[in-house]
């Protein structure tokens, strides 16, 4: 297990804890994250990237305890905007504007998103890779209460309340997977699609048809870790969009999300086979410290080792 | 005089003292400053203002102690993008940058260079009304040891050094006055052409011939201030620039420089009147503190009543 090597799909926190765990167990070199960039907005001349960097800072151990942004970061320039008058609703730290700003200079002076994100990453410190899904840009939009929302103001400004209506990933039909996202999945000995919202933080991903097609086509076991704990969602409103797409918030919902994707699931729900055929561990899934995070790290990869050795329930 | 209206066509740094001195002596609702916008920049994702912006922050009592920027502002954003592998060669705080994110918004929203730096200045505290001179792009350029450099870029990157071979203001052609700056001038008692580089502060104005007619044409005296403070240029390659407008550097080169437009002109300089037909005041243009910054304010104000009372030698 130690040289295998683990492509993780992540969203935002779950995946990005996974993926922290998964640098303990198998180290820098083995492990490569894709992370969904449905997400993304530009904002303040500057191109911010929220799961890919969300990933990055948790991979340099440099998340801040409020959930998001750098450790210790500093808002002056935020803080100056509201007093000239701007009303912000997207809150960014000095560092962070920073590396928004950098990126941004660097996809118009040509660089493609996965290599600036690849400089950036590197310059925090991080030597895992961690790839954005795409090149090319990929956007979620949200229907609640008759509008169109960017999800970044879904989540913010709307405060992800409002019946779900629409979901769009704009973009994904024609984006493409990146060329080292594609090259990570061939080579990749086990892929774990981390315990992100299945709807807006895997689905963007999922939504790329040449990232699908290199998911079913690899040798390699996919494994979904849930994101439901203890029958529900910690973070982010899952249960809202699992409901969207019809089905339970639960692991037989997940498994009916990722159906023809997934060859088998982590979770901490009851055993119940009651029409879910695929291989399933029951694990604790509370990753609230370095610990946690590893265990469960550890156990998806065993558990992934014994899903390669056996022929696959089709 | 306590009742007239004052325009001061200002560059950076002595332009902006003598506007603050001005301040003091006639107030803000009588006092408009049209702003040099030649040395605009748009640089991570903002638009940067260096004139507007320091005339603003010297008449808000807000100037650092390093002679541009706001006090006491901090470099977060920068020092980031240099640890990101970023190599700053122009410098800015955070709360600078904060401006010109906020600056290039509202461009982008539609609002003119004139509102938008109207808007800004007041946030900072500025009564007065700090004016960019067009809402159109000019960019002064300087060819310099065979290479054409944008002024920002001639400043700090050659640090001003370099024969000059050529200068151009490109875009003054097209570029017709600001709206209020015409109004402003036409509104005036007396119109100060404050102690700025000539040639790139100043020059840049009078190459708008909108703005250049409406001098000529204004019934108020037009008196400009020299740089030159005992037979030298506090700041800056004003020496290097007027040598290469082929003139002394001296009153006499600066009345040569501003021959057409002004109408009278303040030096230190002994009178000499050799060549020299204007009207001339000779006083100390030292401007290091509160009390000479107004003191010169108001000498100039009483010489320009003393012009306005007599007929112009033609």
């Amino acid at each position: 297990m130690d040289n295998w090597s683990v492509v993780v799909l992540s969203g935002g926190t779950g995946g990005a804890k996974l993926a922290r765990g998964m640098l303990d167990v198998v180290g820098a070199e083995r492990l490569t994250v894709v992370a969904n960039t449905g997400d993304d907005i530009e904002i303040y001349g500057g191109y911010v990237s929220p799961d890919p960097d969300l990933v990055s800072f948790w991979l340099a151990d440099r998340i801040d305890a409020r959930g998001w942004g750098l450790d210790g970061d500093s808002f002056t320039v935020m803080n100056t905007l509201r007093t000239l008058g701007e009303e912000i609703w997207f809150n960014l730290g000095d560092q962070d504007l920073a590396i928004a700003l950098k990126r941004a200079q660097a996809l118009a002076q040509g660089q493609t998103l996965s290599e600036a994100h690849l400089e950036l990453s590197a310059r925090l410190g991080v030597r895992a890779a961690v790839l954005p899904m795409s090149d090319r840009p990929v956007r979620t939009r949200v229907l609640a209460d008759g509008h169109w929302w960017t999800l970044q103001e879904f989540l913010i400004k709307a405060r992800g309340q409002g019946e779900i209506e629409g979901v769009q990933f704009r973009g994904a039909r024609e984006a493409g997977a990146a060329p080292a996202v594609l090259a990570a999945i061939a080579a990749a000995d086990v892929i774990v699609i981390g315990p992100s919202n299945p709807v807006i933080s895997i689905g963007p991903m999922l939504a790329v048809e040449e990232l699908r097609d290199a998911l079913t086509a690899s040798r390699a076991p996919v494994i979904a870790v849930s994101p439901i704990v203890g029958g529900a969602v910690l973070k982010g409103p899952t249960a809202a969009f699992m409901a969207h797409r019809g089905v339970e918030v639960s692991a037989r919902g997940l498994a009916t999300l990722y159906g023809g994707v997934i060859d088998a699931l982590v979770t901490d729900e009851p055993l119940d086979t009651d029409g879910l055929t695929l291989p399933t561990l029951r694990t604790d899934l509370l990753m609230d410290g370095a610990e946690s995070r590893a265990r469960l790290a550890r156990d998806t990869l065993e558990f992934a080792k014994s899903v390669a050795a056996t022929p696959t329930i089709e």
